[in-house]
């Protein structure tokens, strides 16, 4: 059976706008796809999710069905913009929707999140990727997921910059590497948890 | 002329939900008003604020009402609760709405933010306050906005706890301490910005 | 062959001073020598470890004897005091000298830390714990470690508080289960990357 | 009387090796000269600092003698490298050193550090000059420090890249205005610091 990833994008722009995020996250997907992974994308701020720590704050609150689709993935992946240098404000409400994962389990009694592989794409035009993987993979750690070797990917330009990763001429080699070494990572890692769970602890 | 102070309260929950950020920030307010200072009290997810880095996003956007408010006060509190160790979604999304200031001036040139001054309030049942603190610092001075000396206050309980601030019997001593001083500190820099405003560079 | 473990403690006070860091970190290899881990434990500043980042400053640099040790075990536990909110300064050093371990490969041509799983203890009086984790496991996942669910263990007591770690009348149980958790889990996926590592990127 | 200013280079590498966050350092110096300040630079590793969180560690400890330098200063700069996307291990010890004035109190019965100005200066090959100058300014203000609008000025370069700020052939444009716009916002907070000293709370 083939590994699923899923990509939380979380832009602030809703669809279509273009976003250098999407652009990063299906870099990645690509990438998990030459693995033979299903992947799958969902880009946040187009659904209705609330603010929140709740798997489902009701009244057409739209995290449940993608909560759905994190529940049924192997690998998760974050692609977050860079804004002020930190995490987007749609990836932290993203994650704090995952925070309630923390009191829930599976069938077998397991938190729900043991067994699936983190990854982080990152994207801004001058600062900030470091510090948006450390904030994005302690979250995801906390609430089970796993992180290979080498879990982040990333682009930032130089300095006060303003270029957007979307419009450069060509994808920047470095970049392209990196994502590569995420995917291959993850894809093994994934298959590994899938084959031999976390023990009960 | 009294100064002016405006509490953005970032928790997650609407009105009329109980929220300790908010029983934190209005010990704020009440220090400043013990010094003569006129005070305002805005709770974010109230209103229809949008995703975004620009001053309005147009279309109903609740930023907009808020953002005069920001415009007309020398004291700025940030009020956040922490989720997973950092700022909430909403302290986020207040943040990269006040991002768009860089770009804007005032009657006299100045970027909007200078002269105005930072203050940081944040509650958690367990821990994260230094690294909130840092955060929302960071953004309030990059655009603009002066910290007078121990800018933050701030309560969290012991590891992995789970009471409420405003569900304590009593006031933590040195949280009023931290309250008071940074209300001192916060008023007297803002009289002193008030009466002499930055050259221009 | 069993699993090694190799503790870094990070505290700033040299032996015999006693250290909540140590004792923390005491615990974590107690948690792994009951799963038949073999356990060794280095308090980085009895050595005369030097600032920089390559694998040897020369002159008498203490860490290329600790880097072997490092090159040596399965999983890796960075054990920390917070200072002002934020990791210790020996952590940090410890954590730039592990940076030069980005250009290295073993035998086999897979980077040095490929292979090993991370763990983080943290201790402090009152806050900072989560971004500790959060800024050890970036540099750490950065350098090519692995993090199983929930790698992090921690005790904070509550805000402005002075209470050491060592000086608690009893273990705290909630730090004692997230301790007993981090091992299990760091257990399991070390043993499934000896058997099987991360393929060639 | 001219105001003093205070350099305190934290880069990891010992005189007389070229260092770039030396070079933005004096680049600060030389904007803050142009205004009439006094100013002083202190390479930290060059010095036998110790790592704790004393006024002095005793035993030949470099740090009293630097402390006095920061006592007699009114702008204290702090620079520091990126190294992982955070502050120098140096830059860290600096802090925790500094940490001893939260309870140490000048002739007039205040914080010592109260009525001194925070500045931040960084530079790294790619990325993390957002977290550093959160990270550095969060602990400052801790102590007792005020951060005038725009307390930061940085440089870095593309994503993963390996270029060194001391190398560039010419002084990038955007670091240059954020130094200067930095240096005359600082001035302005010092010089109204010291003529209104903060009130007792």
């Amino acid at each position: 059976m083939p590994l699923n990833a899923l990509a939380l994008v979380c832009t602030l722009k809703p669809s279509p706008a273009e976003s250098s995020t999407e652009v990063l996250a299906r870099e990645v997907l690509a990438e998990l796809a030459d693995h033979g992974v299903t992947c799958d994308l969902v880009r946040v701020v187009d659904h209705d999710v609330r603010f929140g720590v709740s798997t489902d704050e009701g009244d057409g609150d739209g995290w449940p069905a993608i909560r759905r689709k994190v529940l049924d993935a192997d690998i998760v992946l974050l692609a977050t913009p860079i804004w002020m240098g930190q995490p987007a404000s749609v990836a932290k409400m993203t994650l704090e929707r995952l925070d309630a994962e923390l009191s829930e389990t599976d069938a077998g009694g397991r938190p729900t999140m043991y067994g699936k592989v983190a990854m982080v794409a990152v994207v801004g035009n001058e600062d900030g990727a470091h510090r948006v993987v450390a904030d994005t993979l302690q979250a995801l750690n906390d609430v089970g997921l796993s992180a290979a070797a080498a879990a982040g990917t990333y682009w930032v330009g130089e300095a006060m910059g303003s270029t957007d990763y979307k419009d450069l001429d060509k994808r920047p080699e470095k970049t392209r590497a990196a994502t590569r070494t995420a995917a291959v990572n993850a894809v093994h890692l994934a298959r590994l948890l899938r084959d031999a769970a976390y023990p009960k602890s």
